[in-house]
C-alpha cells in the first residue's frame, strides 16, 4: 500500500535547537531510498507503507541515541484505493484549480 | 520500542457518517491485543512499535474494504527512554498537578 | 461556529516533564468556561470558535511566562453544519456501533 | 504574537476531490496578505496570531458555504519568545546541518 505522510519529529529534553535532529532523520529517509520534501513544519514522504514505518522507527531510535530522552511526532497519513497520486499531484491539483479561478475571473470581468 | 498513540481515522468519498468505519478500526485494535481509550477527537494506543503500526495498516485496509476510496489519518506518537509511563500516567500526572495548584492557590487564601 | 478541538501543547526548552504545563492549560481552559475533556495524548474542548481560540492564545502565552521559550502544538479541529454534535455523541456514536457489531456477530455464531 | 502554522484542511462530506476547497482556502490566506507555502500534505503560513486564526475560520466558513457539511481540520502551531524565525529559517537550519554532516563524512574519509 502506497502512503503519502507528513511527518514531524519532536525531540524533548534536547533543549530548543532541534534542527540536528530533524537533519539526521531528512538522512535516514533519503537513506532508506524514500521520496522526500522538507518544509517548515515537517517532512512529506512518499513510498510503501513498510519502508515508510521502518524509516520513522529508525528516526526515532537514532534521535533517542542523540540524546533525546523524550520524542513527540505527528504523522498525517493518507492512502487511496481510486488512482494513484504522486506528492507533486496534490500541490499541482491544488495550483491548477487556482489558476483557473484566477482565468475565469479575469475574463468575467 | 513502547509507543503511546492519538490515532484519528478519517474516511474521504463515504459522506459524513463515520463512526461505522471507526468502530471497526476500535474492534482491529481490540482484537490485536492492545490497550485502547477512545475519545472524542481519536483513540489513545499503548503497546510495541510494531505491534501498532501493524493494526493501524490493518485499520486502513479494513476501511478501504468497507468502500473508502481514501483515508487521512492523523497520529501523535511518543516515545520515551528516560521512563515507562503509561497512558493513564499521563492524564494522572497532570490531574496531580492541578490538585496541587489548586490546594496552595486555597492555603494562600 | 461551534468547534470540536483537540489541543496537544508541547513546551520545548524545559526538560522532559511538562505535566506542569499542561495543568496551567487545563486551569485556562476551564476558566474560560469551556467543557474539556482531557486524554493521555491531549484536551478535547467543546465551544465558540472565538473562545476556544482565545483560550489557546492565553494557554501559549501563560505557557511562555512560565519560562517556555519555544511551544509546539497540534490541534485537531472540527466543525460541521448538518447539525449540532457534542464530544459525548461523538464517543457514543462509535460505542453504538460497536455493541452493534458485537450483537450481530453473535447472533451470526 | 507570531506564529508558524502548518494547516491541513479536510472536507468531508463532498466526495474524494478536495482540490477545490483547498484552493479557495489558499486564495483566502492570500487574500489576508498571509505568507504562505502550499507543500503535499498542507500549507505552512506566517503571521501574527490574530490574523492566521481569523483566516483560517474564513477558510472554514468558505468551505461549509461551497457546500461541505463536517470539516476536519490538522493544525500545528509554533510560537518561540527566544528569537524570531521564519519559514525559511527553519527549512536553512536543517539544510545547513545535513550539509555540515555530509562535508564532515566526506573529509573524514
Amino acid at each position: 500500500m502506497k502512503v503519502l505522510v507528513d511527518l514531524c519529529i519532536v525531540p524533548i529534553g534536547v533543549g530548543v535547537s532541534l534542527s540536528a535532529y530533524i537533519a539526521e532523520c531528512e538522512n535516514i529517509l533519503a537513506g532508506a531510498g524514500l521520496k522526500t520534501s522538507l518544509h517548515s513544519y515537517g517532512t512529506n514522504i512518499e513510498g510503501e507503507w513498510e519502508a515508510v514505518f521502518a524509516a520513522i522507527k529508525r528516526c526515532h531510535e537514532t534521535v533517542h541515541g542523540m540524546g533525546a530522552p523524550r520524542i513527540t511526532t505527528t504523522i498525517k497519513l493518507g492512502t487511496r484505493t481510486d488512482r494513484h497520486q504522486t506528492m507533486e499531484d496534490k500541490v499541482n491539483s491544488v495550483k491548477e484549480k487556482r489558476i483557473g479561478a484566477w482565468s475565469t475571473s479575469r475574463t468575467e470581468k
